[in-house]
């Protein structure tokens, strides 16, 4: 049987590094709720890059670009992380640029594993069925905020692992996959007021941004599977290896 | 009110540094609980060594050494860090020097805070009233395994920050610290039962060393507080600053 486990941090990435897993990367507040409802709302691509200033030489050539550091939309940019700059109508066709404080850069640290995926509570399911299909060995890799452990993406790391074990007999021997696994099943009922007291959403509340707190915790509303090919994240078919 | 956070691995710790700031370093099974039963039974100090040539050395020298590697006593010693070692008339006024596979090395990672405490549920009561008494802000640097999160160690570091929060007024903005504390609530009442699924655990459980696990997880019956000073570990008066 296939077995799961969790990455609490980019920086502890390499001690689980192994090509033959697939990675899902969770930024769920909110670069991977981004980018999961970019490509649902019909954008063809998403290229991520680590600097602003590349974000910036491709927004010169005449892309969209996107840019987000410290929860904020960095500046000379229009769009950041926040997932409803990407239910606009221009989103649809699109190639977008992006670089954000911690999911682009967890996206990047993971390159040589057997398949990189975008992670959210959004697609939920259809990733979870997705991984089962496929029968790899899955590496969920939190992409925390400034390599430190947080409570959200944990959650969802939790989400995804009793997924893979209740529903496609996984194994895991991964302690912080069994401690995700008990704070999702805490906190499942009502992620909303468990996250209350984590130190990003109150980031994110000084910048009023609990609409896109609520939107990022909501399950299975952008049923798409997000694989990174060839430099860039785009929509996969779920019953394809 | 000085503040409580929770660093999940050694190689994190560089993110958390602060001269500061007091380190409790937590190696439950078993570095930090055999250190606190050396010196709840006697021993004079604890000079922890990177390595097994080292802590060799010492031995050489006619010093009490101790090495661990794997959850084994390392070729070539009589005590590795299983507790019981250290509950023998040898131990009483004895100078003892110990590598282990991850405790001692998160010792020598937390130099330079203002100060390093060894922490243990064997001591739990003593040691957070000590900290309440100093009032400096204190990180809890759980060894865990090879630098990966493990789940004894954390609900060690819930157990002392939920008590410093609630005898204490400490505050933390820290998720790992929040996290640590759902965790030991959930478990407080029967560790022994949710560890069982711990990889940690259960490689101790292939070692027959149940009756280590059950000693480990029992609170206060080693009320002393040591401390790192001058390069080893002794007992420090805890009323003292």
């Amino acid at each position: 049987m296939p077995s799961v486990e969790v990455c609490y941090s980019p920086a502890l990435y390499p001690l689980f590094h192994d090509t033959n897993k697939v990675v899902v990367v969770a930024d769920i507040l909110r670069a991977t709720s981004a980018i999961v409802t970019a490509i649902f709302h019909g954008a063809e691509k998403i290229i991520p890059v680590q600097s602003i200033a590349e974000a910036m030489e491709w927004k010169k050539k005449g892309f969209l670009a996107a840019a987000e550091r410290d929860g904020l939309v960095a500046e000379g940019f229009e769009l950041g992380n926040s997932p409803f700059g990407y239910m606009k109508p221009e989103i649809e066709g699109s190639t977008i640029v992006l670089t954000t404080t911690n999911g682009t850069q967890a996206i990047m640290a993971a390159s040589g594993c057997a398949g990189i995926y975008a992670g959210s509570f959004l697609n939920l399911n259809v990733l979870s069925e997705h991984l089962i299909h496929i029968k790899k060995d899955v590496l969920i890799l939190c992409a925390g905020w400034k390599n430190k452990f947080n409570l959200e993406d944990t959650l969802f790391a939790g989400a995804l692992a009793k997924k893979l074990i209740e529903k496609g007999g996984y194994l895991t021997h991964c302690d912080s996959a069994i401690a995700s696994v008990y704070l999702y099943r805490m906190a499942e009922h009502n992620m909303v007021n468990f996250l209350e007291v984590s130190s990003h959403r109150n980031r994110l509340r000084h910048l009023n941004l609990e609409r896109d707190v609520e939107y990022c915790l909501t399950e299975n509303i952008c049923p798409v599977v997000v694989k990174y090919v060839d430099g860039a994240l785009c929509r996969w078919d779920e019953n394809r290896n």
